[in-house]
């Protein structure tokens, strides 16, 4: 009981700055999308093509969290997008006030888009509102297509889900039904939109893309 | 500043179970692991091929921790093997107390080695103690080799590190250079021993069924 208490205290603090958070990027008419999956799903690739294929197109900014080491924002760095590193030092999801700084650092008013990759965790972040207008699940056919099922949160509350690394389904090395992957996220989440992806190779990205270009032009319309 | 005293009292109750658990599996003389890993790197399937291929030789006795579900207790069931289901509700780990209660449930005398499987999460099940005898990591090599610098904790901890998913490197359909992964993990754990396996065609399963052989016999020659 003392627990859950001490919990509703920490939400209730990071819920204050992610308020702040959200009242910062309505005035901007910015959209900031909130990645979250489990290590090695593929976000950092996803994000890095995702900046590639819309040079020119569209301004993304990123914020990198990471527990450790800045490899992933390097990455990022690499494609000439502004980035921001948080490290966590040791703790398992980005929080809001985190967030707020990060907001101050990146050029936001020269973006259409702030992408936002959590630490590697399919679990905790989900817990923690960033102040993002909307999250996007990453969960790649590697890890198995029983994972909606079995930790419902994330599929639940995202607006999008990209499965990931659907390259590795030909030839069948890895087995994965995407239509029960699928039919169990949607029943989490009828509002789902899924795109089932391949950032290595590209396969899928272009649908992805389209809902990107919708939805930062829906943000800049809003009154 | 709070927060960490929070922490601090929440993982101090839970090592009060961990400790009430050590003495309870040392008085018996049982080995207790504990695999830690993300959603989808295949713990579920070493553990039923390990039972399946150690019949007769060592009796497996299982808990399995799940946030929603029994897909994974199911799984372990078909088997044979005695298993508890603990599901988390939410919760991105097992504690203590919940170990404390399924070690009530399995017929420990019975059995040569109990092995846990913790929540789907690199991250937090890391930093709670179950009154295990060690700790497994499990790493797939779809997951990518950059993994143990990114996330120490559970490298630094573990007294063994399964790499998992070997057979997807036949033929390159995922990228992963082991010997990073594996002086990466080292260079966080001198003690480390690493084992390249694939749960799915067997291959270098043999060194870690040794491995665990050799581990209940310490655990039982122990003063």
């Amino acid at each position: 009981m003392e627990k859950i208490n001490i919990e509703k205290k920490i939400l209730r603090e990071n819920d204050k700055y992610a308020f702040e958070n959200i009242l910062f990027l309505t005035e901007r008419k910015k959209l900031c999308l909130n990645m979250i999956s489990s290590p090695g799903s593929g976000k950092t690739t996803i994000l890095a093509r995702t900046i590639n294929e819309l040079k020119g197109k569209m301004k993304i900014g990123v914020i990198e969290g990471d527990i450790q080491t800045d490899i992933d924002a390097e990455r990022i760095r690499a494609t000439e997008a502004p980035v921001v590193q948080i490290n966590t030092e040791g703790a398992c999801h980005l929080s809001a006030p985190q967030i707020s700084e990060a907001l101050k650092t990146l050029p936001v008013d020269d973006l259409d888009l702030i992408l936002i990759e959590n630490v590697g965790n399919l679990v905790c972040p989900s817990a923690f509102a960033l102040g993002e207008s909307g999250k996007i699940a990453v969960l790649s056919v590697a890890e198995g297509d029983d994972k909606p099922a079995k930790y419902p949160g994330i599929f639940a509350k995202s607006k999008v889900l990209l499965l990931n690394k659907i390259d590795l389904l030909v030839g069948g090395h890895v087995e994965f039904d995407i239509e029960r992957a699928k039919a169990d996220a949607r029943s989490l989440n009828k509002s789902l939109e899924i795109f089932s992806i391949s950032a290595k190779t590209g396969e899928g990205m272009a649908d992805w893309y389209d809902w990107l270009g919708k939805s930062v032009r829906e943000t800049l319309t809003q009154p």
